[in-house]
């Protein structure tokens, strides 16, 4: 199972290559993933990360490094830290986790050991976002340089490899702490949805996410065939003809990439209805009033997308409380 | 709230016209719905549907006419036989619903109250089938003559409204038995989904359904756009250069058009193959040994999708087993 995902993979995707990196933390999906890739791929590295947050955690990084070598794979321990920048504890270890394995591969691509599971559970992260298909389209099976083999692979199937092998996998203590998302998630939230719906729905969920991120990706790539202008604003006569779908996600776009660091859906619609809904209506104040971001000069102020003239801009009103 | 929303609904669907019918049930929802519908058309009919499966439905009814009059509605009761049709109890008594509705709008448009919590409801029914925004797509604002005015609106606010306009309403008891797969979603798994995500669950589900009936929408509409020939099979010059977004809706309609009743996924994703991965692989099976489809002769017999000179064709298999 594990190793026909491992090959299936790696006939998807030929610029993967010979020689793989697997990110490895001695659980059994990764133990699993670094058997399947020793067989599959010419050479293999795998890249132990201790985040040094849980004691006892640099045995099982060295456990890890050892079962990585009696499976055929070179072997890297890499010791982080984590440095708490504000996203909480799990954001800040996958930052540092993600950054070390960055810096380690030396070219080569990485491969992760996500489940099926896990992108089930990523799914119902989303459920509350409320973002259509950017919330729901889960992981990607490769996003160069990060590779993952097994997100049609349940973890009940990793265990019953790392069993047939004889391989001993740790037990992250933190998997059943439910002060995490996405232990309560999968611990609570899945076993009674699968209960309520008759089953299959991990499955679903991670079908859906494949087929959402298949469609998310034409519409942005029709959207980024807009020709939009970089400064002056947005020619109303251009973004009218757009179908809605093509439309926001111009917009988006564009308020990205002019220091809107998080367009919502309500912001979306309203500098939609500037163009397609057009009497008059005033503008839309699409960012706080903190320090600007670059390329805005620096200025406090809060962002307004107004129409103008036939053109949708975006303007930075400094008197908090103007009229938008 | 409610009559914002039913002028709002007015406003974006100009072609929903001066005379509406209302599906009413009695219950907050439709009672809302009603009393907001007599202040924003000129005429209103509430359509009162006794489906005689409860015993005292004939007085529910009779009391929901009653109402609706006092609201400045006319009224009329229809009672319906609700067909078993195999399709279950639920899908019975919808579909006998939908065709009274039907019969007795006399060509006006039918409001339905619908709201924000029954969206929710539905996304996360369509979780489990993983058919992508095609399953998560919930329930259409406009769709001629089906109008759902309160999508955006939450079900305590319809309380709210009667409460406020002295409207006793009729508590459903089916609205509280966890024999239906929507009551124990609506207080069983949406609660938990709450708690787990920290809130923001069901409107998220209501803002996703809407984004991703948008994106399949403009999606479809390129697939349609496609063209494809009546008969002889599907040109794969004319397929390989499309996006897979667009390629598996080309080939659903087309199996749907050609009697598979079901396409699915894997049945996709199978064909899809045969035309961006090809490599002389066999047919695929794409449906029972059931009797055929109207138009395809009455043969038993099953379907399957082959690659055959240049084309992807369909063909039935008469003797099973037959090679595929």
């Amino acid at each position: 199972m594990v190793r026909a995902a491992v090959r299936a993979f790696r006939r998807a995707h030929p610029e993967v290559g010979d020689e793989v990196c697997v990110a490895l933390s001695g659980g059994a999906d990764s133990l699993a993933l670094t058997a399947a890739a020793v067989t599959e791929f010419s050479a293999v590295t795998a890249l132990v990360v201790d985040h040094g947050l849980q004691a006892g955690s640099d045995e099982v990084a060295r456990d890890a490094c050892r079962a990585a070598e009696r499976l055929g794979a070179l072997s890297r321990g890499l010791v982080v830290v984590v440095d708490p920048d504000g996203s909480g504890p799990e954001a800040a270890a996958r930052t540092a986790r993600y950054a070390a394995l960055d810096a380690a591969r030396e070219g080569r691509p990485v491969l992760l050991a996500h489940t099926l599971d896990d992108q089930a559970e990523t799914v119902l992260l989303g459920l509350g976002r409320g973002s259509g298909a950017r919330s729901l389209r889960g992981m990607a099976a490769w996003d160069a340089p990060w590779g993952r083999p097994l997100l049609g692979v349940r973890a009940t199937d990793t265990r019953a490899v790392c069993r047939a092998l004889d391989l001993d996998w740790w037990e992250d203590p933190h998997n059943v702490d439910p002060a995490f998302t996405r232990v309560r998630l999968r611990r609570e939230v899945l076993p009674l949805l699968e209960d309520v719906l008759g089953g299959g729905v991990a499955e679903g969920l991670a079908r859906t996410a494949e087929l959402l991120r298949v469609d998310d990706d034409e519409l942005d790539s029709l959207a980024t065939s807009v020709p939009v202008s970089g400064d002056g604003g947005l020619d109303v006569s251009v973004l009218e003809p757009l179908p809605t779908a093509v439309l926001t996600r111009v917009l988006r776009r564009w308020l990205l990439a002019h220091g809107c660091p998080s367009p919502t859906y309500a912001h979306l619609t309203a500098i939609a209805a500037l163009v397609t809904d057009w009497h008059g209506q005033g503008g839309v104040a699409v960012g706080g009033t903190g320090p600007a971001e670059p390329g805005v000069a620096g200025d406090r102020g809060r962002l307004v997308a107004r129409r103008r003239h036939g053109r949708v801009v975006l303007e930075i009103d400094r008197a908090s409380g103007a009229g938008t």
